[in-house]
């Protein structure tokens, strides 16, 4: 689309409010309070002052004019009627599943599940945290393994790091893993592009010739790609020659399956890996869905990702939290052994809700129709002469038809389906929840037939039946009315504080507005319904979405193209390091393989550097913050003829614009080294400065940040990776992508979690130029605000040009905890007694508050917060002074919930003091449902999976 | 369409969860407990033992088999593809408006605000009742009058109330109102219905041939149906003369137009009348819209409908509640002087939301914006040689093209354009909210014309600019982003009780599951997007959705036809009553005006009756509460030749299936009286048994009640009227229905509220015949459950045969009181403190509460209720046996708020026992807001607008 296919505004002689108006959320007049606070007389002069010249672009972004909300909705329209949702038989690891609308309007359409943050506040993250134990419960009982996590990115990555986990945990000494041929094509690719960055071989084999002698680790589809499903003894015998040659077993299996077949765990499988999308989650041409990994005894500790756990709170009630976080990759750093920081947990608690809500018993009449209609359409295939391969198969049938391929997916094509090419002479068809015997009748007419499908005997292996219970547990046996559903989803979200509350002035996450304009259109049948692997016909909408956002990316951050590929800011970053690592060898030096990080980054991107085959090397930072220049020279001096990149974030970690950013990538450029620029602070330069002018060769970003992406409780996120035209043939590729590329894929869908992209889409689009550039400028207005209120009570710790900070601003308690024994986790919590989630908790600085407001928060609520703080200040007094002891102040018992109020109190401070400290009115009151909880217990016992219901007795 | 055309089931074999289990709370294992508790063995032993044999109908519903969710959006998509929604620029008081999608998703897509029963507990809907109180602050400050009421149910029904109003005030002995010929012609029409009735004469005329000697009212159109807007000086003149007169002065105004011309109430209106409706709200068809209400100090008494009102809790803080409530016409019976019991409290809360969103400069912008493109037009248009007939307009521009109207209209139809047509020589074209320059280019064509519109100079008569403020609370200026404007939603939300959080049992009000799936169509852009005078082929896929409807309707009730077009039960009531009487009228018998009304029966009845110009007779009921037949028969005996119809509910607003109706209705027949069974309570009948079968000669139905449409926190309802064939000539007509009607319209749009409709079309057609008589059964067995387990603890005051109730019951809390003081009100305050919403209170009998449970809450939900009665129980005996003296007891402290646990406490019991008795867990607890509210408090001191913030200080 060009500039002039724009409506222009059409009567500027009578200015309307604008999106950006609605997003940004000082007004003007507010603006100039703030000013003033800071001590500047103007919005652009706080910007000249702050932003260094020299990395100030200098043309206006080149977008078009901003649309309304209600152009943006209609372009969005025009755009999805462009799209063709078929009915979708394509199968490999994607299947159509109905949302119950119950949970769609409740949780994916609800602000108060999307706008919530990552569960790092347990307290007050009990209803999310609660989802997502359902839904480790629910993979955990279905794969008959002890231990699952939070959720992974997708099915293809989840058994990418299954295979990682078997490197390390298996005792054989070989660098080999085997992956059975059945294996999903995307997830063999994925596989590939992760194995060969740190030196994995990949051995693609037919299981029936034989396993090889040395191996770590074996993987398995469970069924097999095209349908198969083999006896118990083939899958036995798997893991018996894998054990005896100290070797891992991963199964990837079908959780809809396994509610009809032996689980993982029953026949030897140690790890179990895969997706849950087709527990309601829609196709969304490829993504966001929730991809899973569930290990045995004993592997619980070297799982990545998140991993929700019970404990106990201050009362000694059970409580969730995230357990093992030390674990955390972003905290291991380059000793990490994933760079997955980032959970899918919204499409989590999706899917974790639909086996709420059907339960054990209905999710198996699901199963049992699905595999009728499969067996039905198995058995007229055969009457009518068309030979069925598998005699074992759940959900899909593999048809041979020699040389006619094609052609039956042409017809099949007019009946309105899209069936699995194979090869030439094979076509799969994959039954799902949608499927109809009407859909059958359609799929046979494309084979020439008119027969009638009646289920046909099971084709389940003998022997396979699965006999063992699963989804015992009340939770997915107690909501089966919609009545009863929709309370315990308001419930659980009752219990949460997420931006629909107030507040989340998280640094470094930019938890900014998530706008309705711009989430709506998610929902839509035209987006929500096409196969990621459906031809690209189908999805003419979706590309032309994706060839316009990727190209207003580019123009926003001084790139020349961009890959949506990754799913993950981690995964845009791994995206990045490989196309680095590409490039050099492309030119002969495969020896650069050093990468230099500041102390001062963000843990994933060594993680990511290591997973990317990379040798990280620490660059040490200057008292005030910034990179040190002479060590900066020193190392790469020292590595000269092996230096590959440098990953730096632009504004620094530390929320400071640095001056020798230019100097910087000088020196490493001149050395033979690519420039990586973090992007995660890129809502600082928006129409300000553009990474690809100020020296960066490459960079992710973060679409669920800056570009409005809700958070979601903690995923999805969309990470691009956009590059310099010369890293350009290194992105990403994917075999259902047209063109060649020397880099494979990391995720499992092409264009990833693609259903999502319309709400960056939206937001640019409705923004324009003028409302990105003001967004941004009201960002760094709004930090330096809250920098200039609290300095005088907490000092802050880092600043730039003219003492000023760039969009967050970081406060330095170690003074006052080492005087009083406050600490920042006490002063975390007291700020949920009024009202606020905490902002960022000791990171990058130990012993610090992050505090980033975005622009999207009026004064009155950044007020809000700043008196809350000044008043924890006067209360740190207190305890300074000697009138509360710390151990009995209302910091360390923070967060104070109702039911305290009932008990005996002998405290030195009083209940209203407690719960409604200055400035908190009793209306409107968020309050946590439970107390501060003792992550040490959960740790100790480690308890992932929905407790008893008589571990909440009182 | 044909029962043929619906998709069978699929595989019977393999049974899927349908619809009807997720809409009906109590799972079979659950119905056998609770069939056990009343002793029956099965559902039918307990229907057969508590409906008459008498009543039964003796076939099985004919209706098409069940659809699936998805089955059903599928079918309700392809209706809905069948409508056009064009660009609307019809006019006539309905105009296209955008509603923020911050306040589609928040409040009209929200459970939390739709499934809110009428704010009768006012602790428990400090939210809704705040949004209403910014309604009519509103419409207080926009028309420039003193007092507004919560809504009404659309524009021209608010016009007749408001002449009904000026009747009651009026000095001057006339019984004639004169309406300006600029009136809207579907208000003329409602108008003339309402006052035919009532023996009102009513005068239309062009104003400018003066005013007749005597009239008690006068009506203006402001700015006219045309879109004249005359000198200020014509306006203040029908003032004064009305007031020499001793006549009232309404201005049916719009109240975006009163953002830029001066209001009503300051030029001597004494009422304000209209519709809120382009504030946001969707055409959708005709409705659901709300209309408004405001007059001038003095009149506030006289107001019909409901009355937001502000007043203080127990602890002295401000709180909201309804006020003047005793001036309701469901407790003033046949001295109402409005049958109008619903308000429209959703499209009110839309609009109210909006104008907090756009704040008055934002309104303000709006309107110029509106107004610049409607002077642009006819500037345009005058520059094409096109007549333009108004000088002075504000947003409709009339168009004078001799013989040419036809033909303009036809070729904007060409361009996408609905225009209005007025006669042949005149073409009526409306600007609105979404107008834009292109949309003229568009108008202007159809015309002939290839000009451009550029805003012209104004069109507002001079001296007739607005110069007084408006919207100047604060509530109106401090949710200009939408971060702030979500959390306000939020904030309101989370202070009401809805039935998202818990069992709302109120007899007669049927709150059962408002289910997601029939939900989700009324926001989708073809059903919202078209106005209800729209040409025929518009709205074909409207069309048969309610020729459907009507055709289940009839079905299920045993009638043969039905009228949609009733938005409220009540209008329903009016509807049936007059078509009894211009039966009779028809019949030669004008005589017949006695309605004969059991005393027992909702106060509405009568009310009704007297609107449609009867003369109510009320009939005895016996000591065990069923009509007493005796007393019917002489009744009847000393009324024959003038019995028009007798008025019963059934089952009885007792609870109870009468024996008797067979009798009854023989009784009155042979009289040559009508019988009109009030639908109220056909949630105890569909499937068992149709009024039509029983004895009916007409009823209405609630659809707001059995058949799902949401309550709304207070409307909209659809109260349609279905008759036997002999009524159906005299069903409402409409000017924009085809055909003859010997009755007038009851409501603005022909099919009145139609954009909701889509609701109780998916109900019946998920749940298909099987699933409603289930419902039905349930919903029996509910209530008899909870009489069982509650009648050891309260007497249950009304049974039926086999001392069965049928489906809600009566709890005599009377000799309670007596004994111990402890009042029905005391109990309900107190079941807040339980987590629970009241049963209805001291109606049909005071001093008791009616309990219905209906089909959806399962049976843990209703133990919990019923164990919180027990426990509530037990604290009266507390006491009763002296421990706790009454005004110190937790029964009239109730409902206690989280603030009161930080106060000393000094009373009788702990804290605990306050806000965690018996059975309430501490997590997911329901927090008040305030406490007990003084109402006598609020009614002495009327205030109707929003406080000064200075009101909340502490």
């Amino acid at each position: 689309m060009t500039e002039g296919e724009f409506p222009q505004p059409l009567n500027e002689e009578l200015p309307m409010s604008t999106f950006a108006d609605r997003h940004i959320g000082p007004a003007e007049h507010e603006q100039a309070k703030m000013l003033a606070e800071c001590g500047y007389g103007s919005l652009d002069a706080l910007v000249d002052a702050a932003v260094p010249a020299g990395i100030r672009t200098d043309r206006d972004l080149r977008l078009p004019p901003p649309a309304s909300e209600q152009e943006a909705t209609a372009e969005l329209r025009a755009l999805a009627t462009k799209n063709r949702p078929m009915t979708q038989m394509i199968g490999l690891g994607f299947s159509d599943t109905v949302t119950p609308p119950v949970i769609r309007r409740n949780v994916l359409e609800n602000p108060a599940w999307y706008t919530a943050y990552t569960p790092y506040q347990p307290e007050i993250s009990q209803g999310r945290l609660e989802a997502l134990l359902n839904f480790q419960t629910m993979v955990s009982t279905l794969t008959g393994l002890d231990t699952a996590n939070a959720s992974l990115l997708d099915e293809s990555t989840a058994v990418a790091e299954a295979v990682m986990l078997m490197r390390r945990q298996s005792k054989a000494k070989s660098s080999r893993v085997v992956l059975d041929a059945e294996c999903l094509p995307q997830t063999i690719a994925v596989v590939r592009t992760r194995a060969e960055a740190v030196g994995i071989e990949v051995d693609v084999r037919d299981l029936h010739t034989g396993l090889p002698e040395d191996f770590f680790g074996v993987v398995v589809q469970y069924p097999g790609a095209s349908g198969v499903l083999r006896g118990k003894g083939f899958y036995e015998a798997i893991g018996k020659v894998a054990k005896e040659a100290g070797a891992l077993y991963t199964v990837a299996a079908d959780l809809l399956a396994l509610t009809l077949v032996t689980a993982p765990g029953e026949f030897g499988a140690d790890v179990a890996a895969g997706t849950t999308q087709r527990f309601g989650v829609p196709l969304g041409y490829g993504g966001p869905h929730a991809g899973y990994l569930a290990v045995r005894k004993g592997l619980e500790r070297s799982l990545p990702g998140r991993l929700v756990g019970v404990s106990v709170d201050a009362d000694g009630n059970p409580a969730y939290r995230l357990a093992l976080q030390t674990r955390e990759q972003h905290i291991r750093r380059e000793k990490a052994t994933s760079n997955i920081c980032t959970a899918q947990v919204l499409p989590a608690v999706l899917a974790a809700m639909y086996a709420v809500y059907h339960g054990p018993d209905g999710l198996k009449a699901i199963a049992q129709r699905v595999h009728g209609l499969a067996t039905g359409l198995a058995a007229a295939l055969r009457e009518g002469g068309v030979e069925v391969v598998h005699e074992g198969f759940f959900d899909t049938v593999l048809a041979r038809v020699p040389g006619r391929a094609g052609q039956v997916l042409a017809d099949a094509r007019r009946f309105g389906i899209n069936l699995g090419r194979v090869d030439d002479d094979h076509v799969r068809i994959a039954c799902d929840e949608v499927t109809t015997v009407d859909t059958l009748r359609r799929v046979l007419l494309a084979f020439d037939l008119e027969a009638h499908a009646e289920p046909g005997p099971s084709a389940l292996p003998a022997g396979l039946a699965r006999e063992s219970e699963y989804l015992t547990h009340e939770v997915f046996h107690k909501h089966r009315s919609e009545t009863s559903m929709l309370r315990y989803l308001r419930r659980l979200s009752d219990q949460d504080y997420a931006l629909d509350r107030g507040m989340i002035p998280l640094g470094s996450c930019t938890m900014k507005l998530n706008a309705t304009a711009e989430m709506e259109p998610i929902s839509w049948p035209e987006f929500a319904g096409i196969h990621p692997f459906a031809p690209a016909e189908d999805a003419e909408g979706y590309r032309e979405l994706i060839d316009q956002l990727c190209g207003w990316l580019a123009e926003v951050t001084g790139y020349d193209e961009v890959s949506l590929q990754p799913n993950a800011g981690s995964q845009g970053e791994f995206a990045g390091l490989l196309a680095i690592r590409a490039y050099h060898k492309a030119n002969g030096q495969p020896e650069r393989d050093v990468c230099l990080i500041p102390s001062s980054a963000h843990g994933t991107n060594a993680a990511s550097a290591v997973l990317a085959g990379m040798r990280v090397v620490v660059v040490a930072c200057r008292e005030n913050g910034d990179v040190d220049l002479e060590d900066l020279k020193a190392k790469v001096d020292a590595h000269r003829d092996t230096l590959a990149a440098i990953m730096v974030t632009y504004p620094s970690t530390h929320g400071v614009y640095e001056d020798g950013i230019g100097e910087l990538a000088r020196i490493v450029h001149e050395a033979g080294g690519q420039v990586y620029v973090d992007g995660a602070n890129l809502n600082a330069l928006l129409g300000l400065a553009k990474p690809g002018e100020f020296g960066g060769d490459v960079s992710h970003l973060n679409l669920h940040k800056t570009f409005c992406i809700p958070h979601g409780g903690g995923g999805p996120g969309v990470g691009p990776v956009a590059v310099r035209a010369h890293l350009a043939p290194y992105l990403p590729g994917h075999p259902n992508l047209a063109g060649d590329s020397a880099v494979g894929p990391v995720s499992a869908a092409p264009y990833g979690s693609a259903s999502i992209l319309p709400i960056s889409w939206a937001y640019v689009r409705m923004m324009g130029a003028a409302g990105l550039t003001a967004a941004t400028k009201v960002a760094v207005l709004a930090a330096n605000y809250i920098a200039a209120r609290l300095a005088p009570h907490y000092p802050v710790l880092y600043t730039g040009r003219g003492g000023l900070v760039a969009h967050e601003c970081i406060l330095d308690l170690r003074a006052l905890t080492k005087r009083t024994g406050v600490t920042v986790e006490d002063v975390a919590k007291r700020l949920v007694d009024y009202g606020f989630h905490a902002p960022t908790m000791s990171f990058p600085v130990a012993g610090t508050l992050m505090v980033e407001p975005t622009e999207s928060e009026d004064v009155a609520e950044i007020d809000r917060f700043c008196d809350a703080m000044i008043a924890i200040r006067r209360e740190i007094e207190e305890v300074a002074e000697g009138r509360w002891p710390v151990e009995q102040s209302p910091l360390r018992n923070a967060p104070h919930t109702a039911e305290t109020l009932t008990s005996d109190w002998d405290l030195p401070y009083d209940r209203k003091t407690a719960v409604y400290p200055a400035g908190v009115s009793p209306k409107g009151k968020y309050w946590p449902p439970v107390r501060r909880i003792d992550g040490a217990y959960g740790d100790r016992n480690l308890v992932c999976s929905c407790p008893p219901i008589e571990a909440y007795g009182s």
